[in-house]
């Protein structure tokens, strides 16, 4: 991956909600503002406009409810799975997607392939950290079902993650459970725990963190299942999200309240915008054999601009190496 | 149960980070403003003044980090294990305790019993749902493991529960999942999904829900599993936490900041109110053999006043009577 900086990041134009428009004015602006080569893909006659940027052409669409690992078996020839490729054939320094998460993990993994002495790859999402680095919540959602060994996996490779992406030296590891103390939660939260807490982990062990640390925590990597991360993810944004739209309700009541809002909104304005998923650039699939960052659903402009900028800044620096050494040497 | 208005509600004085000062002070509250009776469970000395109210003295305390089971075996004479005996004689109507949740349902458990053909209890915490009833959701962290049997029965309990505390007449059940669709999740997720699908299980089953659903539910009663569902409730109170911390830091930046936000709190202080866990009285165990309100570590003076009134309430309306004709019916 030494020649991230001459290579594309392959986009999927078809990922996300509001996709393809939001999607193909987001890599318009990654090109136009941090020179960036982007590669769109996509079926030409949805894609319509690309806005002057390349454009590789496929015919199939992954829809949000398709069935993950189906429909990349099914749709070979779909935006997704062609972005895979892409990366595979060296042609793409990174994926990008905004697509169904689940497709979008089984494509990176059926064609780039799994890290050697990976277990299953996870989903690193980072969780803003006011004034601080994020904390990357692993797995956010890629394994419902885990074992000791990949818990144990992910925190290596968060934390290998953790130092490429945002310089973190030694990153702290937290497990999340339902108290500090080691005997409290599910057999493999305790096994993990000793497992983590043993020094063949490789891992800096902070100890058991609880859902209430996951904002503005005291580590720099949460580890979980991806059943109780995606569960702890959503509600986090849903509890943020309705207390944003609160305020804002509270803000519009009548002119008095509105001009005090103006008054409060420019300090809120830059919190807010640190706790705003769209600033982070998406979550990245950790374990596989190249770059693939998977970005929210419902991602903006924005949110696409920021996520494409991340995928590439992590091919120009080895993030993927770093990963398997991190792996080959535990 | 008929006769829950004529006896006093155990209210343990040792429980919760504020013991016994703020204990023993909403309870006194509560016999003033709603003319309950409460006897305080407690060492004399270290109870010290109790502002006028009975006091059933024992010796011992169990401590917010002693092992439940264990402390329970052990401390025969604690204030926690004292006001289960109560109940259990009937000279309580109910049990209140903010002291260490695992020991309170296991003296619970131990003293008052198991409901006949309950397979666990379960603890149902009423999440804040602003202009509307709060939404159970259970299992809040009494048991980090459970079956598709267990799950099913906690929504027949918290089913009738709402009816009994809340007046739903036929509330609502969803699912915790990572996904509406009924392939996502856990394998017990799909088992559990699939049994409250079935008309046998009684209940009314809206399906699943997410993370992001669990404020402002469309659902009254959220089911799942001990241990995700205490790691999703703590991930929602620290994120509100956090941003009302956030909030009033912002307010006090400066004067002008403080006379818009003095603008803004007027129609934020109700929102706030609503979504105050000490508004709602704690969490109940469901399942046991007489009322057992579970109040949160930090419970204020004002949450035990209000939790010592939903255990007076409970008691007085037959919600024990109630969930043992909806688990015999099932």
């Amino acid at each position: 991956m030494t020649d991230g900086q001459t290579l594309p990041v392959a986009l999927d134009a078809m990922g996300g909600d509001r996709a393809p428009a939001a999607i193909v004015a987001g890599a318009r602006d990654a090109v136009d503002e941090y020179g960036i080569q982007v590669v769109l893909v996509g079926p030409p006659e949805l894609v319509g406009d690309t806005m002057g940027l390349e454009l590789v052409a496929c015919t199939e669409v992954i829809e949000m409810d398709d069935d993950p690992a189906q429909s990349v078996r099914r749709k070979k020839d779909s935006s997704l799975v062609r972005c895979a490729e892409l990366v595979r054939d060296h042609k793409a320094c990174a994926a990008v997607s905004a697509g169904n998460t689940g497709a979008a993990m089984a494509a990176a993994l059926l064609r780039m392939g799994r890290l050697k002495g990976v277990s299953r790859p996870c989903i690193a999402t980072p969780l803003p950290r006011p004034g601080a680095t994020p904390v990357l919540l692993c797995d956010a959602g890629a394994n419902a079902e885990c074992t000791a060994d990949m818990l144990v996996q992910f925190a290596q490779m968060a934390s290998a993650h953790a130092t490429s992406r945002f310089g973190v030296e030694r990153p702290l590891v937290g497990l999340l459970s339902i108290g500090e103390e080691k005997s409290k939660g599910t057999p493999l939260v305790k096994e993990t725990h000793e497992r983590l807490n043993d020094a063949s982990s490789g891992v800096a062990f902070f100890g058991n963190v609880e859902g209430r640390d996951l904002i503005g925590a005291p580590v720099d990597v949460v580890v979980t299942d991806g059943f109780t991360g995606n569960v702890a993810l959503k509600t986090l944004e849903g509890a943020l999200k309705f207390m944003f739209s609160t305020i804002t309700s509270v803000i519009g009541t009548n002119d008095e309240t509105r001009a005090a809002g103006d008054v409060l909104l420019a300090h809120l304005a830059p919190i807010a915008a640190e706790l705003d998923p769209d600033s982070h650039g998406g979550a990245i699939l950790l374990g596989v054999d190249g770059v693939c960052v998977i970005s929210h659903g419902s991602s903006s402009q924005r949110a696409i601009k920021n996520a494409v900028h991340v995928a590439h800044d992590l091919a120009a620096s080895g993030t993927v190496a770093a990963l398997q050494a991190a792996i080959s040497a535990s």
